[in-house]
Protein backbone atom coordinates (compact mmCIF):
# COMPACT_ATOMS: atom_id res chain seq x y z
CA UNK A 1 0.00 0.00 0.00
CA UNK A 2 1.47 3.60 -0.77
CA UNK A 3 0.52 7.11 -1.02
CA UNK A 4 0.96 8.52 -4.50
CA UNK A 5 0.84 12.40 -4.82
CA UNK A 6 -2.82 13.00 -4.01
CA UNK A 7 -3.52 9.14 -3.39
CA UNK A 8 -3.87 6.58 -0.94
CA UNK A 9 -4.74 3.16 -0.14
CA UNK A 10 -3.56 1.96 -3.82
CA UNK A 11 -1.61 -0.59 -4.43
CA UNK A 12 0.77 -1.63 -7.12
CA UNK A 13 -1.06 -5.03 -9.16
CA UNK A 14 1.42 -7.04 -10.67
CA UNK A 15 0.00 -8.10 -14.32
CA UNK A 16 0.93 -11.67 -14.91
CA UNK A 17 1.93 -11.67 -18.86
CA UNK A 18 5.21 -9.31 -18.55
CA UNK A 19 7.08 -6.70 -20.67
CA UNK A 20 9.25 -9.33 -21.86
CA UNK A 21 6.44 -11.95 -23.17
CA UNK A 22 5.04 -9.31 -25.04
CA UNK A 23 8.64 -8.29 -27.01
CA UNK A 24 9.01 -11.97 -27.82
CA UNK A 25 4.97 -12.00 -29.25
CA UNK A 26 5.88 -8.67 -31.36
CA UNK A 27 9.97 -9.31 -32.03
CA UNK A 28 10.75 -5.75 -31.31
CA UNK A 29 11.15 -4.01 -28.07
CA UNK A 30 9.04 -1.65 -26.86
CA UNK A 31 11.09 2.52 -26.55
CA UNK A 32 9.88 5.85 -26.91
CA UNK A 33 11.26 7.66 -30.17
CA UNK A 34 10.52 11.40 -28.91
CA UNK A 35 10.80 13.80 -31.75
CA UNK A 36 11.28 17.07 -30.38
CA UNK A 37 11.18 20.53 -32.99
CA UNK A 38 9.98 24.13 -33.73
CA UNK A 39 6.58 24.40 -35.57
CA UNK A 40 7.41 23.08 -39.11
CA UNK A 41 10.92 21.65 -38.42
CA UNK A 42 8.79 18.14 -39.74
CA UNK A 43 7.75 15.85 -36.68
CA UNK A 44 4.64 15.04 -37.91
CA UNK A 45 6.05 14.18 -41.20
CA UNK A 46 9.21 12.05 -39.52
CA UNK A 47 6.57 10.48 -37.43
CA UNK A 48 4.56 9.00 -40.55
CA UNK A 49 7.42 8.25 -42.24
CA UNK A 50 9.00 6.37 -39.30
CA UNK A 51 5.61 4.44 -38.54
CA UNK A 52 4.86 3.41 -42.93
CA UNK A 53 8.82 2.38 -42.35
CA UNK A 54 8.09 0.48 -39.14
CA UNK A 55 5.52 -1.20 -40.54
CA UNK A 56 6.37 -2.17 -43.74
CA UNK A 57 9.59 -4.47 -41.23
CA UNK A 58 6.52 -5.81 -39.73
CA UNK A 59 7.05 -4.03 -36.46
CA UNK A 60 4.10 -2.18 -34.66
CA UNK A 61 4.24 1.50 -33.37
CA UNK A 62 2.03 3.81 -32.58
CA UNK A 63 2.03 7.56 -33.04
CA UNK A 64 0.97 10.05 -30.07
CA UNK A 65 0.89 13.37 -31.55
CA UNK A 66 0.82 16.51 -29.57
CA UNK A 67 -2.18 17.91 -31.32
CA UNK A 68 -4.15 14.78 -31.65
CA UNK A 69 -3.81 14.12 -27.79
CA UNK A 70 -5.29 17.88 -27.52
CA UNK A 71 -8.18 16.30 -28.68
CA UNK A 72 -8.84 13.57 -25.81
CA UNK A 73 -6.29 12.72 -23.28
CA UNK A 74 -5.55 16.53 -22.86
CA UNK A 75 -8.16 18.60 -23.94
CA UNK A 76 -8.73 19.92 -20.43
CA UNK A 77 -5.24 21.49 -20.76
CA UNK A 78 -4.16 25.32 -22.82
CA UNK A 79 -1.16 26.78 -23.43
CA UNK A 80 -0.06 28.38 -20.15
CA UNK A 81 3.26 27.23 -18.72
CA UNK A 82 2.26 24.95 -16.08
CA UNK A 83 -0.47 23.47 -19.16
CA UNK A 84 2.49 22.69 -21.16
CA UNK A 85 4.54 20.73 -18.66
CA UNK A 86 1.38 18.60 -17.78
CA UNK A 87 0.45 18.22 -21.13
CA UNK A 88 3.99 16.87 -22.02
CA UNK A 89 3.77 14.56 -18.37
CA UNK A 90 0.55 13.01 -19.29
CA UNK A 91 2.07 12.20 -23.35
CA UNK A 92 5.27 11.09 -21.41
CA UNK A 93 3.17 9.09 -18.80
CA UNK A 94 1.25 7.44 -21.62
CA UNK A 95 4.32 6.75 -24.31
CA UNK A 96 5.78 4.60 -21.10
CA UNK A 97 2.49 2.74 -20.69
CA UNK A 98 3.06 1.91 -24.42
CA UNK A 99 6.52 1.04 -24.71
CA UNK A 100 5.40 -1.21 -21.82
CA UNK A 101 3.08 -2.93 -23.60
CA UNK A 102 6.11 -3.67 -26.14
CA UNK A 103 5.34 -1.16 -28.94
CA UNK A 104 7.72 1.47 -30.49
CA UNK A 105 5.75 4.57 -29.82
CA UNK A 106 6.35 7.69 -31.30
CA UNK A 107 6.19 10.42 -29.48
CA UNK A 108 5.52 14.15 -31.81
CA UNK A 109 5.46 17.08 -30.12
CA UNK A 110 7.37 20.61 -29.81
CA UNK A 111 8.09 20.17 -26.15
CA UNK A 112 9.87 23.44 -25.97
CA UNK A 113 11.39 22.45 -22.38
CA UNK A 114 14.41 21.04 -21.50
CA UNK A 115 13.26 20.02 -18.15
CA UNK A 116 9.85 18.45 -19.63
CA UNK A 117 11.10 16.42 -21.84
CA UNK A 118 14.15 15.34 -19.25
CA UNK A 119 11.07 14.67 -16.62
CA UNK A 120 9.81 11.91 -19.72
CA UNK A 121 13.19 10.58 -20.25
CA UNK A 122 13.52 9.49 -16.43
CA UNK A 123 10.15 7.92 -16.80
CA UNK A 124 11.80 5.59 -19.42
CA UNK A 125 16.00 6.46 -19.02
CA UNK A 126 16.93 2.59 -20.91
CA UNK A 127 14.66 3.55 -23.79
CA UNK A 128 14.10 6.53 -24.40
CA UNK A 129 15.51 8.11 -28.18
CA UNK A 130 15.05 11.68 -28.24
CA UNK A 131 15.15 12.98 -31.99
CA UNK A 132 15.84 16.80 -32.63
CA UNK A 133 14.52 18.38 -35.89
CA UNK A 134 17.09 20.79 -35.66
CA UNK A 135 16.16 23.16 -38.81
CA UNK A 136 16.85 26.42 -39.06
CA UNK A 137 14.23 28.81 -37.87
CA UNK A 138 13.35 30.58 -41.15
CA UNK A 139 12.73 27.58 -42.79
CA UNK A 140 10.21 26.65 -40.16
CA UNK A 141 8.37 29.70 -40.55
CA UNK A 142 8.44 30.04 -44.09
CA UNK A 143 6.11 26.72 -44.08
CA UNK A 144 4.47 27.80 -40.98
CA UNK A 145 2.04 24.51 -41.72
CA UNK A 146 -0.29 25.90 -39.05
CA UNK A 147 -0.18 29.94 -39.57
CA UNK A 148 1.06 30.20 -36.31
CA UNK A 149 4.59 32.24 -36.99
CA UNK A 150 1.74 34.67 -38.95
CA UNK A 151 -0.22 34.89 -36.00
CA UNK A 152 2.98 35.34 -33.85
CA UNK A 153 4.50 38.26 -36.15
CA UNK A 154 1.27 39.70 -36.41
CA UNK A 155 1.38 40.43 -32.54
CA UNK A 156 -2.31 38.01 -32.43
CA UNK A 157 -0.52 35.19 -30.12
CA UNK A 158 -0.73 36.03 -26.52
CA UNK A 159 2.86 35.42 -24.96
CA UNK A 160 2.03 32.37 -22.61
CA UNK A 161 1.02 30.82 -25.88
CA UNK A 162 4.30 31.72 -28.10
CA UNK A 163 6.61 28.95 -26.55
CA UNK A 164 6.19 27.31 -29.51
CA UNK A 165 9.04 29.33 -30.95
CA UNK A 166 10.97 29.28 -27.55
CA UNK A 167 12.73 26.62 -27.56
CA UNK A 168 15.14 25.19 -25.47
CA UNK A 169 18.69 23.58 -26.55
CA UNK A 170 20.78 23.59 -23.83
CA UNK A 171 21.76 20.15 -21.55
CA UNK A 172 20.77 18.27 -24.94
CA UNK A 173 20.65 14.46 -24.34
CA UNK A 174 19.15 13.47 -27.24
CA UNK A 175 20.43 10.46 -29.39
CA UNK A 176 19.45 11.65 -33.14
CA UNK A 177 19.70 14.99 -34.66
CA UNK A 178 18.30 15.41 -37.91
CA UNK A 179 19.95 18.25 -39.90
CA UNK A 180 20.03 19.99 -43.35
CA UNK A 181 22.99 19.14 -45.61
CA UNK A 182 24.42 21.88 -47.70
CA UNK A 183 21.25 23.89 -46.68
CA UNK A 184 18.85 21.29 -47.65
CA UNK A 185 16.41 18.86 -45.38
CA UNK A 186 16.98 15.44 -46.40
CA UNK A 187 13.70 13.62 -47.37
CA UNK A 188 11.23 12.42 -44.54
CA UNK A 189 11.78 8.43 -45.98
CA UNK A 190 15.71 9.50 -45.46
CA UNK A 191 15.21 11.06 -42.20
CA UNK A 192 13.09 8.09 -41.01
CA UNK A 193 15.61 5.26 -41.86
CA UNK A 194 18.39 7.16 -40.02
CA UNK A 195 16.12 6.38 -36.59
CA UNK A 196 15.21 2.94 -38.17
CA UNK A 197 19.40 2.24 -38.44
CA UNK A 198 19.41 3.24 -34.93
CA UNK A 199 16.63 1.29 -33.81
CA UNK A 200 18.34 -1.94 -35.38
CA UNK A 201 21.52 -0.91 -34.08
CA UNK A 202 20.42 -0.72 -30.35
CA UNK A 203 18.29 -4.18 -30.89
CA UNK A 204 14.91 -2.65 -30.44
CA UNK A 205 13.80 -4.37 -33.77
CA UNK A 206 13.98 -7.78 -31.95
CA UNK A 207 12.68 -9.11 -28.79
CA UNK B 1 -8.00 24.12 -37.10
CA UNK B 2 -10.17 23.75 -34.47
CA UNK B 3 -10.27 24.57 -30.88
CA UNK B 4 -11.48 21.83 -27.75
CA UNK B 5 -11.39 22.88 -24.47
CA UNK B 6 -8.91 25.02 -23.51
CA UNK B 7 -6.85 24.48 -26.70
CA UNK B 8 -7.08 26.70 -29.54
CA UNK B 9 -4.78 26.83 -32.55
CA UNK B 10 -4.62 23.01 -32.75
CA UNK B 11 -4.96 20.42 -35.51
CA UNK B 12 -5.86 16.77 -36.41
CA UNK B 13 -2.43 15.39 -37.93
CA UNK B 14 -3.74 12.43 -39.80
CA UNK B 15 -1.43 8.71 -39.30
CA UNK B 16 -0.32 6.87 -42.32
CA UNK B 17 -0.85 3.70 -40.89
CA UNK B 18 -3.86 3.24 -40.15
CA UNK B 19 -5.96 0.78 -37.58
CA UNK B 20 -7.05 -0.94 -39.96
CA UNK B 21 -2.95 -2.04 -41.06
CA UNK B 22 -2.38 -2.35 -37.56
CA UNK B 23 -4.95 -5.10 -37.11
CA UNK B 24 -3.90 -6.83 -39.64
CA UNK B 25 -0.52 -6.92 -38.67
CA UNK B 26 -1.77 -8.37 -35.08
CA UNK B 27 -4.49 -10.50 -36.70
CA UNK B 28 -7.08 -9.53 -33.72
CA UNK B 29 -9.36 -5.98 -33.95
CA UNK B 30 -8.54 -3.55 -31.06
CA UNK B 31 -11.20 -3.32 -28.29
CA UNK B 32 -11.49 -2.21 -24.94
CA UNK B 33 -13.15 -4.64 -22.05
CA UNK B 34 -13.76 -2.62 -18.83
CA UNK B 35 -14.03 -4.52 -16.36
CA UNK B 36 -15.90 -3.19 -13.53
CA UNK B 37 -16.91 -4.42 -10.04
CA UNK B 38 -16.59 -3.61 -6.20
CA UNK B 39 -13.10 -3.92 -4.31
CA UNK B 40 -12.84 -7.58 -4.02
CA UNK B 41 -14.91 -8.76 -6.65
CA UNK B 42 -12.30 -10.11 -8.93
CA UNK B 43 -11.55 -7.50 -11.31
CA UNK B 44 -7.89 -7.86 -11.19
CA UNK B 45 -7.80 -11.72 -10.97
CA UNK B 46 -9.95 -11.79 -13.99
CA UNK B 47 -7.94 -9.19 -15.73
CA UNK B 48 -4.63 -11.35 -15.18
CA UNK B 49 -6.18 -14.37 -16.35
CA UNK B 50 -7.40 -13.43 -19.11
CA UNK B 51 -4.47 -11.37 -20.48
CA UNK B 52 -2.90 -15.04 -19.83
CA UNK B 53 -5.44 -16.78 -22.27
CA UNK B 54 -5.08 -14.24 -25.00
CA UNK B 55 -1.47 -14.11 -24.53
CA UNK B 56 -1.38 -17.93 -24.93
CA UNK B 57 -3.68 -17.66 -28.32
CA UNK B 58 -0.95 -14.94 -29.37
CA UNK B 59 -3.14 -12.02 -28.77
CA UNK B 60 -1.63 -9.02 -27.75
CA UNK B 61 -3.13 -7.19 -24.72
CA UNK B 62 -2.41 -4.57 -22.13
CA UNK B 63 -4.07 -4.50 -18.59
CA UNK B 64 -4.61 -0.83 -17.67
CA UNK B 65 -5.04 -1.18 -13.55
CA UNK B 66 -6.89 2.03 -11.83
CA UNK B 67 -4.46 1.51 -8.77
CA UNK B 68 -1.19 1.22 -11.24
CA UNK B 69 -2.34 4.20 -13.10
CA UNK B 70 -2.86 6.31 -10.05
CA UNK B 71 1.45 5.92 -9.70
CA UNK B 72 1.97 7.52 -13.18
CA UNK B 73 -0.62 9.33 -15.48
CA UNK B 74 -3.18 9.82 -12.47
CA UNK B 75 -0.76 10.56 -9.88
CA UNK B 76 -2.21 13.97 -9.54
CA UNK B 77 -5.59 12.97 -8.65
CA UNK B 78 -7.32 12.20 -5.25
CA UNK B 79 -10.46 10.25 -4.83
CA UNK B 80 -12.87 13.09 -4.64
CA UNK B 81 -15.64 12.86 -6.97
CA UNK B 82 -14.27 15.07 -9.55
CA UNK B 83 -11.37 13.43 -9.25
CA UNK B 84 -12.49 9.62 -9.86
CA UNK B 85 -14.24 11.37 -12.82
CA UNK B 86 -10.79 12.73 -13.99
CA UNK B 87 -9.33 9.50 -13.10
CA UNK B 88 -12.09 7.48 -15.36
CA UNK B 89 -11.89 9.74 -18.00
CA UNK B 90 -8.35 9.37 -18.38
CA UNK B 91 -8.04 5.70 -18.51
CA UNK B 92 -10.67 5.70 -20.51
CA UNK B 93 -8.77 7.87 -23.12
CA UNK B 94 -5.81 6.05 -22.96
CA UNK B 95 -7.94 2.49 -23.41
CA UNK B 96 -9.10 4.26 -26.72
CA UNK B 97 -5.53 5.46 -27.64
CA UNK B 98 -4.49 1.05 -27.29
CA UNK B 99 -7.16 0.28 -28.79
CA UNK B 100 -6.76 2.30 -32.00
CA UNK B 101 -3.51 0.98 -31.86
CA UNK B 102 -5.07 -2.46 -32.09
CA UNK B 103 -4.28 -3.84 -28.68
CA UNK B 104 -6.93 -5.70 -26.63
CA UNK B 105 -7.18 -3.29 -23.99
CA UNK B 106 -8.40 -4.48 -20.37
CA UNK B 107 -9.04 -1.44 -18.10
CA UNK B 108 -9.60 -2.88 -14.59
CA UNK B 109 -11.31 -0.21 -12.41
CA UNK B 110 -14.18 0.19 -9.71
CA UNK B 111 -15.52 3.05 -11.83
CA UNK B 112 -18.74 2.70 -9.21
CA UNK B 113 -20.37 5.50 -11.54
CA UNK B 114 -22.88 4.31 -14.59
CA UNK B 115 -21.94 8.04 -16.11
CA UNK B 116 -18.21 7.82 -15.87
CA UNK B 117 -18.18 4.47 -17.66
CA UNK B 118 -21.03 5.65 -19.92
CA UNK B 119 -18.75 8.24 -21.06
CA UNK B 120 -15.95 5.75 -21.67
CA UNK B 121 -18.56 3.62 -23.68
CA UNK B 122 -19.49 7.08 -25.84
CA UNK B 123 -15.54 7.53 -26.84
CA UNK B 124 -15.53 3.93 -28.50
CA UNK B 125 -18.99 2.58 -28.75
CA UNK B 126 -18.33 0.02 -31.02
CA UNK B 127 -15.34 -1.57 -29.71
CA UNK B 128 -16.35 -1.31 -25.49
CA UNK B 129 -16.68 -4.34 -23.87
CA UNK B 130 -17.90 -3.69 -19.86
CA UNK B 131 -17.61 -6.71 -17.96
CA UNK B 132 -19.39 -6.77 -14.23
CA UNK B 133 -18.05 -8.48 -11.74
CA UNK B 134 -21.02 -9.27 -9.97
CA UNK B 135 -20.44 -10.55 -6.96
CA UNK B 136 -22.14 -10.50 -3.49
CA UNK B 137 -20.92 -7.46 -1.35
CA UNK B 138 -20.71 -9.35 1.85
CA UNK B 139 -17.93 -12.06 -0.20
CA UNK B 140 -15.98 -9.36 -1.48
CA UNK B 141 -16.12 -7.62 1.93
CA UNK B 142 -14.87 -10.78 3.51
CA UNK B 143 -11.94 -10.65 1.01
CA UNK B 144 -11.15 -7.02 1.38
CA UNK B 145 -7.98 -7.36 -0.15
CA UNK B 146 -6.63 -4.12 0.17
CA UNK B 147 -8.45 -3.97 3.63
CA UNK B 148 -10.71 -1.34 2.77
CA UNK B 149 -13.91 -2.49 4.11
CA UNK B 150 -12.42 -2.77 7.26
CA UNK B 151 -11.41 0.74 7.53
CA UNK B 152 -14.59 1.58 5.96
CA UNK B 153 -16.10 0.05 9.21
CA UNK B 154 -13.66 1.52 11.56
CA UNK B 155 -15.35 4.92 10.24
CA UNK B 156 -12.02 5.71 9.13
CA UNK B 157 -12.59 6.24 5.45
CA UNK B 158 -14.25 9.94 4.76
CA UNK B 159 -17.25 10.05 3.20
CA UNK B 160 -15.87 11.45 -0.07
CA UNK B 161 -13.32 8.22 -0.61
CA UNK B 162 -16.09 5.69 0.48
CA UNK B 163 -17.75 5.34 -3.04
CA UNK B 164 -15.96 1.94 -3.43
CA UNK B 165 -19.18 0.72 -1.43
CA UNK B 166 -21.35 2.58 -3.28
CA UNK B 167 -21.75 0.82 -6.74
CA UNK B 168 -24.05 2.34 -9.75
CA UNK B 169 -26.08 -0.51 -11.53
CA UNK B 170 -29.05 1.28 -12.68
CA UNK B 171 -29.38 1.77 -16.64
CA UNK B 172 -26.19 -0.97 -17.12
CA UNK B 173 -25.27 -1.17 -20.67
CA UNK B 174 -22.69 -4.08 -19.97
CA UNK B 175 -22.45 -7.25 -22.65
CA UNK B 176 -21.07 -9.86 -19.87
CA UNK B 177 -22.35 -10.15 -16.40
CA UNK B 178 -20.07 -12.63 -14.15
CA UNK B 179 -22.16 -14.17 -10.98
CA UNK B 180 -21.67 -17.06 -8.62
CA UNK B 181 -23.42 -19.95 -9.46
CA UNK B 182 -25.23 -21.57 -6.85
CA UNK B 183 -23.27 -20.06 -4.09
CA UNK B 184 -19.82 -20.86 -5.89
CA UNK B 185 -17.48 -18.38 -7.91
CA UNK B 186 -16.62 -19.87 -10.90
CA UNK B 187 -12.68 -19.82 -11.68
CA UNK B 188 -10.16 -17.23 -13.11
CA UNK B 189 -9.64 -18.96 -15.83
CA UNK B 190 -13.73 -19.86 -16.34
CA UNK B 191 -14.61 -16.54 -16.03
CA UNK B 192 -11.62 -15.30 -18.54
CA UNK B 193 -13.00 -18.09 -20.55
CA UNK B 194 -16.39 -16.76 -20.68
CA UNK B 195 -14.97 -13.67 -21.53
CA UNK B 196 -12.59 -14.84 -24.76
CA UNK B 197 -15.71 -16.98 -25.98
CA UNK B 198 -17.51 -13.40 -26.31
CA UNK B 199 -14.60 -11.75 -28.19
CA UNK B 200 -14.19 -14.91 -30.30
CA UNK B 201 -17.85 -15.16 -31.25
CA UNK B 202 -17.72 -11.10 -32.08
CA UNK B 203 -14.56 -11.50 -34.40
CA UNK B 204 -12.28 -9.41 -32.19
CA UNK B 205 -9.57 -12.67 -32.10
CA UNK B 206 -9.15 -12.17 -35.92
CA UNK B 207 -8.50 -9.06 -38.09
Amino acid sequence: MSTMGNSTNIFWQESPVGKLERQKLLNQKGCVVWITGLSGSGKSTLACSLSRELHTRGKLSYILDGDNVRHGLNKDLGFKAEDRTENIRRVGEVAKLFADAGLICIASLISPYRKDRDACRAMLPDAFIEVFMNMPLALCEERDPKGLYKLARAGKIKEDDSSFILYQLIALLLQIELNQKDGVCPTPSAMAGEVVTYLEDKGYLQD
